[in-house]
C-alpha cells in the first residue's frame, strides 16, 4: 500500500486562490494545482513557479501547479472555488450574479468531471447563491458542498474584540448565523473573551460598533485598498475549513450548508454552525434562537432567496 | 523586567514586503509595521488590516500597522527594505538606478532616526549596490546592514534540483556567490543532494541547463506574471534570513555583505558566505577558489562596481 | 543592539521538567537550562543532552543544558519550579507539605540570586501553598510569582468533553476556578463546544460525571502509572503559561495567583482568570459567582489556607 | 469519499515508544495506537490518557490509545517497533539477541495479521539483526521494512558539530554507513557545515574525537542516566523518517535496508542512504567508496552477520 498526498485544487489564482494555496503549501496538506482562464495562464504559472521556489527555504514539501486545463486537477481530495468577478463600477447587483452563476456552472462541471469524489468549497460571491449553483450543478450530496462566510466574519469579529480588550485573539471566540456581511446575524450571547461572554468585558454601545464594523468588514477593506478586496483573511479562512476536512479533524466552524428544515428553511444554502470533517460537512448543529435572532435570520435567508431568484 | 515582542518594520508594502510580514506574523516572530509612501496609505493600511484579521484563524498573535509615518517604526529590531521601483519599459538602467538609490537615501534617513540600533536588511534591485547605499547613508556598523540576493538565488536552484531528480527539497542544497541573478557565480561542487556531490546525480549537461535556469530565475518568474516580479520566495528568502538573526541562529547563508578585503575585494558589498545571528552578519566565511571560480568572482564584482559608479 | 535568545531555567529534572524543556525547545522559545540536586547530576545532563541531539532532526536550534549549578541559571528570563517530591505509602500529607516547602526555599534562594528580574511558575504540589511559599522567599512582586494548575485541570477536562462528542480539541473550552484537583470549582457554565453552552450537548448527569473524573484526572494517571504521576499535561500547560509570557501574548488563562481582596480574599493564591502577557500575571480577572459557585471557591480557598497553616 | 486520518501503531510504550507517539500527535501525522505487553497494560494506557489530554494545550487533534490487544492496531498505515529489553547486568550479548529476536517474531505475527498492507520500521537494538528477523517473520517485500540507525548516529554527529563551531544545527550535515554505534562508518568527506566541507573548518584531531564521541554516542549517554538509554533523539530520528513515508516526501535518509548485492551484499540488512517516501524505501543509493571506506564497511557487514548467525 502505497501512501499519497493529498491533492488540493483550487479554481481562481487571484489573490486569495494563490494566498490559500501558499498556506497549504505551508502546513504540507497537499499537492496544490491553481487554475484559471486561458488568459491568465502566464500569471498562473508564474505565480505557482515562485510559490515552488518558496518551498526550500520555507522548509516544506508541495508540488504547486499553474494550469488552465482541468485535466491537472484530476482525483482532486477537494476543490476551492475562488473563481468568479467582482463588482465594478456601473454593473448592476444582477449583472454580478449571473455572470458569477454562469461561471460557477462551467467551472463546476469541470471540477466534477475530474474528481467525482472531491469536496467542494465555494468563496465567490455572493456565497450563499454561489454555493447553491455549484450544488445544483455538481450533483454532488450536501455534504460535499459548503460554502465559506462564518469563519472570515468571526475572524474580523475576534480581531476587534482583541484589539479593544488589548488581549490575545486566541480567547476571543465569535459567533454569527446567516449570510455574509450586511447580512450577518452576529449572536453576541454565544462569543467570549477566555470563556467570559463578551458582555462583560465591553459596553453595549461599542460592542454595537465592533459588530457594525464587522457586517462592513469586506467594505472597509475594499475602501482601503482602493481597487480589490481582501484576501489575507478570506484565504486563512478557506485553509482552516480545509485542514479541518483534510486532517477529519471533527472541527465545529460558522458554514454555508445547504438546509432541508433546519432552522425552518429548506431547498438553500445559508450560514449556520457546522462539523466539519473528513466527510465534509458533517452536521448541521441547531441552536434554539430569541425571537428576535430568528427574525434577524429571517431577514438573511429572504435575501438570499432574493438572490437565488436570479440564479434561473 | 517585561519581555517584549520583537519590532520589525518593513519599508514598502507592494507584494513582497506584504508578503513577508505574513510570513513574520504566522512564525510569531515579532510585531510588524508595513510603511509605504503617503501616496499608497490605503493599500498599506487595508493589507495589514486584511492580514490582522487573518490572525485568529491561523492562530498567531501579532500586531500588524500599516503606516505612512516612520514615527510608527521607532525601536525597531529589524528593518527590511523592499521599497523603490521596477524597471519599467523606456526606463533606462541608469534611470533605474538613480531612482532607488534615492529611495533608499531617503528611507535610510528616516528608519535610522527612528530606530538608531536596528538591523537592516535589504532586498531593492541591483540589490549590491543598494545595500550599499543604505549602508553609507545609515552611517551603521557594516555587520548592521546586510543584503539579500544569495539565499533565493539557491532556493531557485534547489527547487529545479529537485524537481529533477523528485526528492525532498529539504534535502538538496546549493551555493552561491557573487551578484544576484545573471552575476551568480554558483558552486556547483559545493552543492548536494542528501550531502552527495550533485554531479554523481545529474549529466553536466542537464546541471548546465539549471545553473543557466536559475541565473535567469527571476526573469522567467516576470515573463510569466506579465506586469511585476517574484514576490513568494523573495519574501521568504527575507524572513529566512530575518528568523535567523532574531532568533539567534547563527545560520550560515549566503548574503550580501561589505568586504574589507575579504575574497580580495574592498569597500563595496558581494555576495558572500556569511553568519547570520543575534549580531546581524556576524562573520563572512572565506574560501579557497578555483582560478574559474575566481574570474567568474571578479565579474561578477565589476559588474556590482560599475553600478556603484552610478551612485553618485 | 544584539539581539540574545531567552534563557528559561526549570528546576527539577524529573518527567515534567523534562518534558518541559523538550517541548520549550520544539517551540524556539529560548535556551534552557534543566536543574537538580548533585545527586541527580547524571541523569540531568543525559536528558539535556539526548534532547540536544534531537534538534538536528527537529530542525531547531535550542542549546539545553543539564546542571547541579545553579550559576548556569543567570539571567534567565522565566524559571519554571518542578522540583519536589511525590507522596510516598506511609508519608504524611504534612510531612509532604513541610517537606516540598523546604525545597521550594532552597530552590527560590538560589533562583532568586541568579536572575533577580525573572517570572517563576511553580508546579510543585500542594501547588496553592507551594507557590506562595516561592512568593514570600522570593521578595518579589506578585505579578511575577504565578501558580500552574487551572490549564492542566481544564485540558482533561476539555479533553473529556471533545471524546464524550467526537469532535476537535480546539473547539471545547472549559472553565475552573479554586485549587486544583479536587478542590477544583468548574464553572460549567463558562464551558463550551463550538461557543455553545454544555449543557446543550451533554446531559447533567454525563456532564457531572465528567467533571468529577476531570477532579480525580490526575489520581487516574497516577493509577494507571503504578509508579508515578502524569507529566505529558502537566508540562504542556507549564509551556502554554510560558509561551503567553515569553511571547507577550496577553493569553486569558486560570492561574494560580496572589489575592489581595479579589473574590474576598487576601494575601494568599488561588486558582482564578488571570491575563499572561510580558509582565508576567498581568491581571486577575473577577467574575461574579451565584451563591452556590462562592460556596465551592469559599471550600477551596478554606482547604487551601489549612495547608498554609503547616508551612510555619 | 471520506478522507481518514493515517494511523501509526508503535509497539512497546517505553520512553522511546512513548516520546514517538507525542512527537507523532504534536505533527498531527495520524491516529496513533501504543501496544505493550499485558504486564505493562496500566503505564501502556496512563502515558496514553496523560498525552491525550496534553492535546487541547498543544492545539492539536490525534486520538492516542494504550493497549495489549493487537486488534486496536488494525488496518495502520505505519507500525514503528521499539519493544524488545535493553541489556541488564549479567545477561550475555547472545542472550540478548536471543530474547529481542523472539520478541520480533511475536510482535511482527501480530503486527502482520491486523495490518497486512503496512510499513514497518525497527528500533530494537541490535537493529539491523533485528529488522531482518522482522523482514523474514512478516513476508513483506523488503521495501515495507526498514530499520532505523544512521538518522541517530548523524543527529548526534550534527549537534557534535554544530556545538564546536557554535552554528545553527540546522546547516550542519552529516553521512554514515554501516551498523549502528561501534560498527557506524562515518563518511566525513560527505558531511558539511552550510555546504562547505567539514575539514575546512575543524582540524583532523578533533573531527576524529567527535567522530568517535559519536560512535559512542548511546553509551554516553546510558552512563549519563545510570539507568536505562536514551530516548529523545531516538523517538526523534524514528518521527523523521514516519514523516517521510506519511507525507510521501522522498526524503534522503541514511536507514538500514535490506541490500540484494548492493555495496556487494546480499540478503542482509546494513544502512545505507536511500530515499524514503510513501512506498516506504523507494531506493537504495549507491556511492562509489574509497578502498579504506569499503574496509570499514566490510567490517561492520562482518559484525552484523555474526548477529545473524544467533539467530536460528
Amino acid at each position: 500500500m502505497s501512501i499519497q498526498r493529498r491533492k488540493i485544487s483550487i479554481i481562481g489564482s487571484g489573490f486569495t486562490g494563490a494566498t490559500a494555496a501558499l498556506m497549504l503549501a505551508q502546513k504540507e496538506l497537499g499537492d496544490i494545482v491553481l487554475v484559471d482562464i486561458p488568459q491568465a495562464e502566464g500569471p498562473t504559472k508564474g505565480k505557482a513557479l515562485d510559490m515552488m521556489e518558496s518551498t526550500p527555504v520555507q522548509g516544506v514539501d508541495a508540488r504547486i501547479t499553474g494550469t488552465v486545463d482541468y485535466q491537472d486537477t484530476k482525483d482532486s481530495d477537494l476543490v476551492l472555488i475562488t473563481a468568479g468577478v467582482a463588482r465594478k463600477p456601473g454593473m448592476s447587483r444582477d449583472d454580478l450574479i449571473s455572470i458569477n452563476a454562469k461561471v460557477m456552472r462551467s467551472v463546476t462541471e469541470q471540477v466534477v468531471k475530474y474528481s467525482p469524489d472531491c469536496t467542494i468549497i465555494v468563496l465567490t460571491n455572493p456565497v450563499d447563491a454561489m454555493t447553491y449553483e455549484v450544488y445544483r450543478t455538481s450533483g454532488f450530496p450536501k455534504h460535499r458542498v459548503i460554502g465559506q462566510s462564518g469563519v472570515l466574519d468571526t475572524a474580523r469579529f475576534r480581531t476587534f474584540i482583541a484589539e479593544e480588550l488589548n488581549v490575545s485573539v486566541e480567547d476571543v471566540t465569535g459567533f454569527v448565523l446567516g449570510g455574509h456581511g450586511d447580512d450577518m446575524v452576529p449572536l453576541v450571547r454565544y462569543s467570549y473573551v477566555g470563556g467570559i461572554p463578551l458582555e462583560k468585558w465591553i459596553s453595549k454601545d461599542r460592542l454595537d460598533a465592533i459588530v457594525e464594523r464587522t457586517r462592513k468588514g469586506g467594505g472597509e477593506i475594499v475602501n482601503l485598498l482602493g481597487n480589490g478586496s481582501a484576501y489575507y483573511a478570506p484565504a486563512a479562512s478557506l485553509v482552516e475549513m480545509s485542514e479541518a476536512i483534510l486532517k477529519d479533524k471533527r472541527r465545529i466552524l460558522p458554514a454555508i450548508a445547504y438546509l432541508e428544515g433546519e432552522y425552518g428553511y429548506r431547498d438553500m444554502y445559508l450560514g449556520v454552525p457546522v462539523i466539519l470533517g473528513g466527510n465534509g460537512l458533517e452536521k448541521v448543529i441547531e441552536l434554539e434562537l430569541t425571537d428576535e435572532e430568528k427574525k434577524q435570520l429571517d431577514q438573511s435567508a429572504q435575501s438570499v432567496q432574493n438572490v437565488m431568484k436570479l440564479l434561473d
